[in-house]
């Protein structure tokens, strides 16, 4: 942890690594130039001293790891979705939550459910807070409760043992991604899930969210590393069998998997863990036509040649993210092995005579090994730009430009319609709102069934104004997703923001669900608002 | 369907493929001489007309898809477990159902389940009837239902589209095994999922069940295939979405996936399909000492080179299989590729050389391609030995021999002490309840974390107390599993012969479990007695 640089109370990371004004400049040029966007004004976070919070509505527990302390309260009002940034940029954090706990131990954490319960107070838990989907603000729950504890679990965030012989770690639910990287390290493990929020997020959150990760084939979720989990509900604390695999009736580790703090506090889990890759090759693909590099992709993806990266960028994407100029679509592939002595080589080679076939150009050509190239590459300017987009996000929203992503799964074949409808329904719908935008697509995953189409949109807004163009933008997708019968989230989960096609995505498991919930959450008063 | 032949009512399979004369004189003569067993005598099955069937204690509803045929009602009683088959050759079939429904559409499923509700009858839904732990047994229900009603699924059999783009196909749940290769193979797709059953078991009854196929890594389990599914239920028919994948809640999947007829009937899923492998490269590796085959395995598991073989079995399990003499362990490593040109020759040998590394020897050499040898090797045997194993099965019974199986998951760092543990214990038990035995391991599947182990014992009976010895020795044996944290099943499921260690295993969640049972199936009308 660098104590030397301040977390931002509104936006994403580190104050200090926010984008500085020749940076913030050159985007705001870039806008209004290339994409024709409305002469911009940049507007500066309040002091935190200024922002509007109200007095907590609830006194706190005796419990010596609880506070009220202004501050924190503020820290634990948002996560850090398109609505908490603008929210928080106003110097709105009406929906503080009253308390915010920070326990060492499930014995704590019972203590406060227990308290919670028979209080009637609102329990959100809270990782790292980087949830795009409104997954951690606890204001929502509005005046049915006593009142909100935001329940943040980075303090427990311990590598609590790490059975080498079986390459796994049990691993407390607090621990960010770098001290899981590091904890492994002298162990010469990594536990090799990679999402964007990698920095700020923690194991706990990552479980509670399937959330996605570096992998864009086999391992593409935080799931597929999971052999068990704890966690503690109001009814008690559970945990499922440590085992590689099992088949004793429905899967127990799925009643915890994409729960969302919603039937209780994840605290632990064994995690499978690898060593480092040995090998590596990579290229990245050039396309003039789009389908084309759909197709391409989804022969790579049905070839099985488990790709660690197969991530296609339309024009637009590369545009936006100024990765490449030019019209051309492009596939970023990347593979590797345990081994150097692995198959890298020749899998790449197989995926490039792929994209041969579909007129696909690697003039640049294939890398092996960690080499590094002399000038930096699309792939070189991809990963800086997807480490930079974070902090890059917030100043959009200073710059009063709405910029959001959607993202899904659907079938290959139902791809090409459904795209279609979206770049249809999704620009309409920000030339309505906001007069024009740009929307852009890559895939971050593929599967032999299907891609994961992920959708960024840009637009300039009217200050005062911008959640409400926003939902108009986001409610079109969102049900354009629905029509088409995919999926209302991919890896970004479901939260306050989606809850609404969530219900209507599993209107025959909502009874189910509900009785799930009942069981560990008689009481209701995990996570309310969301799932549920 | 061959229909020139004759489903045995008792046993596996058809009568015309059950071992003859000579093949069990030699079986009979082995046990007595190799294994030392005292002299078998030889029992005939019953004629069906003998058979003890007690006479329906229910009228059967109106529903012309319904019948109370005898014969129908006899092949409904039982699975396919030990238990089943000493009852069956005893003519015992006490707990025959009531009432055998062959229902052709949702419609008449619904309709049955509604008139089952009304009426307090116990429904099981019944597949291919392979289910070695008791699961569509529906005479356990006992005294506190009007009557059991056996549903077949048998009359949707349809493979209701193939989506040749996305590499997926819509099939119905009582499509069997032979009947989807068939299907599949005018699109040159297959399914690749090979559970020794596969010849006489559904899709229907896999999904059910969590059933375990061909593949050793990666694709392990009919849940690896599952895109989507689709259940009738008493409180009315659900779907998932049928997406790539999604991180919207906990997975609505695994509501349907090993539910074993509890909360409703399945009856459609989007499976996963792929082209015959173009690519394949196989040997057979000799160790002197298990432990050192063991970490050779792990290895391997750990070296991500996911092979579609990767069988060890003890030399126990040689002898008893007759497919090596001697005492060496043998690893059967098979590699596929969708490709001509894939790394099947790289990974065996990357995989051959880790074995070399623990002492194994691979004394015939690989193999590549489909060629066959001139002369038969362990592998070979193997094979015939697996397709054999369910006929032979049936032999030792009539030779009152126990011959039964058990399978878990545990980590690798806990497999030497657990495996000791279980030859230490079954074979006591075994020599406690007959007097002597032999006990044999495979691993039928590996992972990074750990390995499936896979056992068999063989023990002389005393007719008429089989049962019983074999309750002994099958309950010290699960208790073994239970106290290291092991699973009670890694792909048999828990039907009703597991139902009190699964209980155990799933303590957690119990009242959750209940409750998703309570939401579908409120009257109780499901499959009861299994996971509930």
């Amino acid at each position: 942890m660098s104590e030397d640089r301040t977390r931002s109370y509104w936006g994403w990371g580190y104050v200090e690594e926010h984008p500085d004004q020749e940076r913030i400049d050159a985007l705001r040029d870039r806008l209004e130039t290339d994409f024709g966007f409305p002469a911009l004004d940049l507007v500066d976070p309040p002091d935190l001293a200024a922002v509007d919070v109200p007095e907590p509505g609830l006194d706190s527990p005796g419990f010596d790891f609880c506070t009220q302390d202004r501050r924190s309260r503020v820290h634990h009002t948002y996560g850090d979705a398109y609505r908490d940034k603008v929210r928080g940029l106003r110097g709105n954090f009406g929906p503080a939550p009253d308390v915010v706990a920070e326990p060492g131990s499930e014995d704590e954490i019972a203590d406060l459910l227990s308290w919670a319960t028979d209080e009637h107070v609102a329990v959100v838990p809270y990782g790292g807070g980087t949830s795009v989907v409104g997954g951690v603000e606890g204001g929502a729950a509005g005046g049915e409760y006593a009142g909100v504890v935001s329940l943040d679990t980075r303090g427990m965030d311990d590598i609590v043992a790490v059975d080498e012989e079986s390459r796994r770690a049990r691993i407390q639910a607090g621990v960010l991604g770098p001290q899981i990287q590091d904890g492994l390290a002298e162990y010469g493990f990594q536990l090799r899930h990679y999402p964007q929020s990698y920095e700020f997020s923690t194991l706990g959150g990552w479980i509670a969210t399937h959330a996605g990760g570096h992998f864009a084939t086999d391992y593409t979720h935080i799931d597929d590393f999971v052999e068990n989990a704890r966690m503690v509900t109001p009814a008690g604390t559970v945990e499922t069998r440590a085992v590689p695999r099992t088949a004793a009736g429905p899967k127990n580790n799925h009643f915890i998997l994409g729960s969302e703090g919603t039937l209780g506090v994840i605290t632990e889990a064994w995690m499978n863990v690898q060593p480092r890759p040995a090998g590596r090759s990579r290229a990245t693909v050039h396309f003039a036509d789009f389908e084309a590099a759909v197709a391409a992709t989804r022969e790579i993806a049905q070839a099985r040649l488990s790709p660690a990266n197969c991530r296609l960028l339309d024009s637009n994407e590369a545009a936006i993210f100024e990765v490449a100029e030019g019209d051309d679509h492009l596939l970023f592939l990347g593979f590797e092995s345990l081994r150097e002595s692995g198959s890298t080589r020749e899998n790449l080679a197989e995926a490039l005579s792929i994209c041969g076939d579909y007129g696909g150009e690697c003039p640049r050509g294939p890398i092996h090994g960690d080499r590094e190239r002399d000038k930096p590459g699309p792939e070189d300017r991809w990963r800086t730009a997807f480490i930079e987009a974070p902090y890059l996000w917030d100043a959009f929203v200073r710059l009063g430009v709405i910029f959001d992503t959607f993202e899904t799964a659907i079938p290959w074949s139902e791809f090409e319609a459904f795209h279609a409808d979206i770049y249809e329904g999704v620009t309409d719908a920000m030339d309505d709102a906001c007069g024009m935008g740009h929307l852009s697509c890559r895939f971050t995953h593929v599967y032999p069934d299907g891609p994961a189409p992920y959708y960024t949109f840009v637009a300039p807004a009217e200050r005062g104004r911008e959640l409400e163009q926003w939902r108009q933008i986001k409610e079109t997708a969102s049900d354009i997703i629905d029509d088409h019968g995919a999926t209302i989230t991919h890896h970004h989960a479901v939260g306050r923001v989606h809850q609404e096609h969530y219900a209507r995505e599993t209107a025959d498991f909502r009874e189910s669900l509900r009785a799930v919930k009942d069981a560990f959450d008689p009481a209701g008063i995990m996570n309310p608002g969301v799932l549920f």
